[in-house]
């Protein structure tokens, strides 16, 4: 299951790159055109690279792989593959209202379903506490989901504070999840005395 | 083989995504010509996820890849890899009728290809028929073979129905073979006492 | 370096995919304009997939990858990297004389890096000859190589006869190589006796 | 890390052939117009496979994963991923002296993102400097990093000097880095005295 969303998320990551607007002319000056659509590849590209880091470390708790499970993992890579799409119509139109406020709904769409695919993994775990337990104090997820939700509308009010509720939640989120990072190391450590 | 299959599997799934139609201006308005795409989208992404699990479960029963495997594979993925062409044709046209018809021509080739590649995997397992005996009443498949097979002649007098029967098929697919996991189970759990 | 190469070559296969003529119209009348295009699609995937089938049974036989082999792989790559170009220019064109004739050159130039290749990793295994007298006797690939230079100014007599000798060697490759299969399985059976 | 680096460095590799001039009528005659495009994309194809070759060989000392490194990856991953729109935007335009500038910009970012890289998996190895002095009399990276450098503004004067440059420097690089690779076989001989 990690091999082929692996695959799925780096074609995901590449293939933004055939959407960049190539310069009409040889000169640098040529090259300002390119550069809304240059800021939104590299927001979409950290955005899939965070995906990719949380959820490589969500897929390490898993101990069996369900059938819930995996269609849970293929509608996250479905609301992923979206963001190609919405970055192309967001940069071609020069960040217009109606198009940042549907990158904010990809944004929502592919937080929740990255919750749904944890809480998926969590009920596999059964009695097993301490995952759920790890994951409880979910806040800066909580906050990433609101902030994407909020973005939504504010798009039509000031559509560049949504922008910049983007960069900043993007920020907040550069470090990989340590309470996941952790959880895997403990059950990795005391793995003989559990099972 | 399996590590080749996911990464074309998971080629395709995201490729298809290159073919969605972009709006021509800014407004929500304009996503409105975008939604014949998406919906053709969505349903060959289900398709494909579906192919990709059952062919992740099949290939857990191989246990020698022989020369006849890996072309039936290769017919498989080559089958598969008609989607996006005949996803984009449908949906370019608006689910016109040769263009739905073509389509189920498209899905009826990949079960035949699965089913052929399933036949030569059971075969390499010799006398032992118990994978046999596990495929045996392989109603779900022969249902959705015949379904493909139907809806081919019934785009040309009514397509919509083609097009339910699609959405139908892929909704009773949405878990994984049972058979083939417990078989796997089962072969995994006595794989000592039997080799 | 497989794990790479069977990437590369996934990537390949699929993205011809996307070179596809689509139809102009909706219906099948509309298909045929797409026939040389799919044709020519449907012998590149076979090409390709002969060269993965024969690739992956030749790099079971690498016991440490040396600088040498790492470039020799990526000459590989790069000319199995130029059959989408070739096979879209020649289909584009109606399989036109000096298309036919590149596409020769092309299929040329990958037999040629597949058997430096070969000849890089024999030498990677020093004094033991066993490996180079498995492949001693390599027929059906000296014809091949022989029949893809002869394709190339045939294409300028009679350009059909090339496109008939391209089919013709395909159907000969469609089992993968004996010779290195059945090296592997000496060499795993007896590696503890010979290492 | 590494499965998915390759995924992307093998995709960035294999799309670039996507944007290949497609030559505008059958005969030889008018391939000429895509020898510049074909030229970029051997240079580019050479780049991206030293950064694969060097890159699977710095993986290759890492100990254990951190979130620095993953991020640090990511950022040469980026600097990769503008290599198919530089290669495109040069061969476009001829080579033009403000394209070749941008061209080398985008090897120097890359090669200091690679040295980033290095830097943090040096660090990682905390007090344990045997790493960071096979890394020590890193001349060839030093002296590739500083062409890439001289050959922005080279580019204005003389825009082919540039070029030589990238071509020349490519050629030094044709053999994997010999320091990294001892360096792993001496852990790998003596893991079990030193950890």
């Amino acid at each position: 299951m990690e091999a082929f969303s692996d695959g799925v998320i780096a074609i995901l990551i590449t293939i933004m790159v055939l959407e960049l607007h190539k310069p009409s002319g040889p000169h640098f000056s040529d090259l300002r055109a390119t550069y809304p659509s240059l800021l939104a590849y590299i927001l979409s590209f950290v955005f899939l690279g965070i995906y990719w880091n949380n959820h490589h470390h969500l897929l390490m708790t898993v101990r069996k792989v369900t059938g819930a499970m995996l269609w849970a993992n293929l509608a996250l890579l479905f609301c992923l593959s979206l963001f190609p799409f919405a970055t192309a119509w967001m940069s071609e139109n020069g960040f217009a209202t109606d198009t940042v406020a549907s990158y904010a709904i990809v944004l929502t769409l592919a937080a929740m379903s990255f919750t749904s695919l944890q809480i998926v993994i969590v009920r596999s775990h059964g009695t097993d506490t301490r995952l759920r337990e790890a994951l409880g104090r979910d806040l800066k997820a909580k906050l990433s989901f609101g902030s994407y939700l909020a973005a939504i509308p504010l798009a039509f009010v000031f559509r560049w504070l949504s922008i910049a509720i983007f960069i900043g939640v993007a920020a907040t989120w550069f470090i990989p999840d340590r309470r996941l990072q952790s959880y895997v190391e403990s059950t990795t450590d005391s793995s003989v005395a559990d099972d």
